[in-house]
């Protein structure tokens, strides 16, 4: 299980006081609450601290430098909330800052792109694996590496997105423009021959369908999200850190903060949550 | 010429001393160049320093709060760099930020909104005039407002268009989904009969072919940036503060500074800019 851990400071003893603790997630904005969602459904009983950094969104398409540095302000405040872990829910986060992170941290965390990696890895038959993201995403070659590290000999191709990202928060889901410019973008693993396809943006599953439409059935479309969600959960249950439903506020709870607009957000995340969240909390990141 | 100044604080004694300061320009991002161009073109002896906010761009879809945050820090950096007047050259932080900082300012300042509203209003014949822009551009009323000034019985329609401004970052200035993208957008003006059209978001010239095409030659283009540089020199001349090209350094300079991605920057400025810049220097804006 230690792949589905970045950390180097690995704290073998127990933290049972922190069992009941919730899991801090972030992202630059909505999309990592398609991860969020698949916590939800797959770890029922873990309280969720969701931080969307709506001021500062897309991540995609800036520095590593500037990632990086947002990434530990956020870090920082979900420390400062009590949190147990860290899912880097967002895949240009977790391409540019989970390795220079990790030896700071003083908790499990783990990102959307291994999980992603490692399963598309496993699964592919001929060993020719495409990766869709954004243009960060994409140009740091993470997906490669990673996939590598357990398939050497894996082809991987990307292809960079920018537009998926605005199309979705337009609510352009299922629409003759979006497959349009779907087409486009996709037209390069046509002749590729590719058998998976990383969504390797967590605003992309919110595409699913007419991704897999112009893939067709021969492509296995891999959802990281699915994937970190299985991978949290182990990593609970190793560090001796998931949630039995013994503590004595033993439901879930989440709670939602962003840097900005925050009754928008409330709103797409009462439109893909499973549940209906009451608020979204301002706060000054920068600070 | 006080329609142009947005100060209370006219400052009516001459500054001679800061005729050969630059002019300050700051954008979200690239798409106030389109205004720094028309400065260049227009005003060939004045020095400009741009600031672009690449690390925090789009400035679009976020609150007035952010905007104005954002704006202040931005203002005193330029301050700091010792510039004789302020141009705003996005139109979301014109809307948001102008009327609530110009109290608070030392120098002339000026936006891209209350020039391009004028032209607008004082143009029309029929009185039915369009204005496209981002979400907080249009969700402001500014143009509304801005045009009944000069104009009250004018009719304004506004459409937010998000997806230009990633359309342009993408590069698909003269492409077939670009133009599906703006006749969905424009499809609301074909019946309203405006005879006028604001191009309210500094990327909007840059797709000027294709919205001409879609609206027709009966609808007048505006672009706020013509205008802006227009009225930035008759300022400059009221407070004295134009360069008279007398000075030891006559010729005029430009510098460019960005929170993020300098060479991405550099790169799609020398597409568009009539000199070839080589250098646009990062700072972290937020400290």
């Amino acid at each position: 299980m230690y792949d589905l851990f970045y950390g180097d400071n690995k704290m073998k003893q127990p933290f049972e006081d922190k069992r009941y603790a919730p899991v801090g997630v972030f992202d630059s904005g909505v999309g990592g609450l398609t991860v969020a969602r698949e916590i939800m459904r797959q770890l029922p009983r873990e309280s969720i601290i969701y931080f969307g950094d709506t001021a500062r969104v897309p991540y995609g398409s800036k520095s590593k430098e500037t990632i990086l540095r947002y990434s530990r302000q956020i870090i920082h405040f979900l420390e400062s909330k009590g949190v147990k872990a860290i899912v880097v829910a967002c895949n240009t986060a977790s391409a540019f800052a989970l390795e220079e992170i990790r030896p700071e941290m003083k908790m499990p965390i783990i990102g959307v792109v291994k999980p992603g990696a490692r399963v598309a890895a496993e699964t592919t038959v001929n060993g020719r694996i495409g990766v869709i993201g954004t243009e960060g995403t994409v140009g740091s070659q993470i997906y490669t590496e990673m996939i590598h590290r357990h398939n050497p000999g894996a082809v991987v191709l990307g292809k960079a997105c920018p537009l998926f990202v605005p199309l979705v928060e337009e609510g352009w889901l299922k629409d003759s423009i979006t497959m349009e410019v779907a087409k486009r973008y996709l037209a390069s693993f046509q002749e590729s021959d590719i058998d998976t396809l990383i969504l390797g943006c967590t605003h992309y599953p919110l595409l699913r369908s007419i991704i897999g439409e112009i893939m067709g059935d021969r492509v296995n479309l891999v959802n990281p999200a699915y994937e970190t969600a299985q991978g949290l959960g182990r990593l609970l249950e190793e560090y001796q850190l998931a949630n039995d439903g013994k503590g004595e506020n033993s439901s879930a709870s989440y709670r939602f903060f962003v840097s900005d607009a925050a009754e928008k957000f409330k709103n797409f995340a009462n439109s893909i949550l499973p549940c209906e969240i009451k608020e979204a909390r301002l706060i000054h990141i920068e600070e």
